[in-house]
């Protein structure tokens, strides 16, 4: 029997998407499925929600910013939040569609946890050009090709596409799985998704 | 030594706050600790924190209602959404803080208990009067000792100021629970509070 993909929306910017990002290829693997990555912009599904990031509201930041650390350590992975935070990272983004594109998915994924381990354990700003073109070369890019993609109408385009797309899937945060049709939102429905995984709907 | 009880703030018309209660007190058992329980209203955390119910976003109201569900079913605990819902539930917070005071600590608690249970495993509409009244009896009050409760200013001041308090404690949601000085926010942060009552600070 073949199983659907995972499908898994992240946004570059996101410490719990990043947290999601390292397990949920295994979690996927150890049930028999793939994930499609797809790297989305927080702040296009938010207002389509009506939404604001939890750090904007000033009560929630202090618990937020304390969760984000714990959750990590719980999760095992290593966890700096950015000097900067949160940041627009719409150009890391635009890179990724052009490498699932062009290339294809699985090094788009790669980039995808590259960029996120990049900006929550070394703190890299991804908003910031010539940090983004230092990470596309540590990543084996050729920086100044990738700068011309982020720049591109076309990858503009097809993340404005994508984003879209997911705002009609239902997704209105990150990271957002969608198994068989089934919505999991958050890093923290991990345990939720693998019994549906494991033993279908409940 | 002597360990310090965990604080729960619950709004009687969480789905999420719940779920929790129907576990806390077996969690804190378990590790040696009691349980305060603190009747809260969401409506004044969420304006104070500039907040809004999930519920309140129809791009999120149809995933919450699915992930109330489907999170019970995880617990393994039952659950029906009421058709009015969210409601307003202070009258069965004042009665709350009327039996912690006037009556005892563990007599609140398990008002709590069973009111959450009444409504969201039968549908009772809390913010009906006569349902409350209703309720008030069969958990053996006095029906219009109850109603009288409600409508005393004494009880409506004392929520004021608990709510107030919870604010002041850095509370926005619920459930919400406070260990030794750490904050967990809902009732997916159980394993991360497990741990931390097994091993500590980590």
């Amino acid at each position: 029997m073949q199983s659907a993909p995972i499908d898994f929306y992240f946004d570059f910017s996101s410490p719990y998407s990043y947290i999601a990002s390292e397990w949920v290829d295994a979690v996927a693997a150890r049930h028999g499925r793939t994930v499609n990555w797809h790297a989305i912009l927080l702040g296009a599904t938010f207002q389509a929600a009506e939404l604001k990031s939890p750090v904007s509201y000033p009560i929630k930041r202090e618990y937020a910013i304390r969760d984000f650390a714990r959750s990590a350590r719980h999760a095992g992975v290593p966890f700096v939040l950015p000097e900067k935070f949160p940041v627009p990272t719409q150009n890391a983004a635009r890179v990724f569609w052009w490498l699932h594109d062009a290339v294809e998915p699985a090094r788009a994924a790669a980039w995808g946890r590259a960029g996120l381990r990049a900006m929550f354990t070394r703190g890299v700003d991804l908003s910031d050009a010539a940090q983004l073109k230092t990470l596309a070369a540590e990543f084996g890019l050729e920086a100044e090709a990738a700068e011309r993609v982020w720049q591109d109408a076309r990858w503009k385009e097809r993340l404005k596409r994508e984003n879209d797309a997911a705002i009609a899937a239902g997704v209105f945060g990150a990271p957002f799985f969608i198994v068989d049709g089934e919505p999991f939102w958050g890093h923290d429905r991990r345990g939720q998704m693998e019994r549906w995984l494991e033993h279908g709907p409940y």
